[in-house]
């Protein structure tokens, strides 16, 4: 988690929404990304897909079964939904999205149309430094948008 | 959406699961896509997932606002969460996805979270068409994989 940090930190750097993710398979990051939806101005480019991509392209597969992604910030649907149909096993996660009340991930997970089940963890360890890096960056937009 | 079902015969052509899509705005074609995921070897590379990609480019904007998409079969999780964090205004689909029995798609597009609506309509017209395609698709495969 502390390298999913350091991307995330990446996205801070260049004025983006600091979230990141990295893909761990036998123990190996094989795949890193950040976001940078404002920079490639695309809606696509969320830490999670970002890494997905990469991760498949290294391991020439679509599949990335045994792997586990580490993301600063609770995944939207549709990272959630990539991370599902990509097969990874597990997902570790950071932050709480505050504006997910709706329990959509964990619904998303459930289903089982893909016969595929993706074990969701929230670290505790990690949950204030990644939240933290969120709450800081979207104050100091509201008072740089104040000025 | 006899657009979007060209789309998916060139997926058919390339033995990938036959699915469609394109994106209108202000009544033109900004961008299409067909599902290619053995080929590129990536989880990513559905057919809308395609589309977004090139719209976005296209307009250098990760907003497709005013937006339609159509596509021949209704979106998975992750391209239903693209196409909502795309802020895409409407989405037109041919096929029901018999895989779908958990309305997610419809969660996934009431959600509230990103403050933003899209409309789904699945168009009757076309559906017997979209289906028939996926349906004798995996016949097919069904047949050559006995052989």
């Amino acid at each position: 988690m502390e390298e999913a940090i350091k991307e995330s930190k990446k996205a801070l750097r260049r004025n983006e929404v600091p979230i990141g993710a990295v893909i761990v398979k036998d123990e190996k990051i094989i795949a890193r990304g950040f976001n940078k939806r404002e920079k490639t101005k695309n809606a696509l480019a969320h830490a999670e897909i970002v890494a997905i991509n990469k991760a498949c392209n290294k391991l020439k597969d679509w599949r990335l079964e045994d792997c586990t992604i580490y993301v600063t910030l609770e995944p939207c649907p549709m990272c959630a939904g990539a991370i599902l149909n990509a097969r990874i096993k597990r997902i570790v996660y950071g932050a709480k999205d505050k504006t997910a009340n709706d329990e959509l991930l964990e619904k998303i997970l459930q289903s089982n149309r893909l016969n595929h089940k993706c074990e969701l963890v929230q670290t505790s360890e990690y949950e204030k430094d990644c939240s933290a890096l969120l709450t800081n960056f979207f104050k100091e937009k509201r008072n740089s948008s104040k000025k």
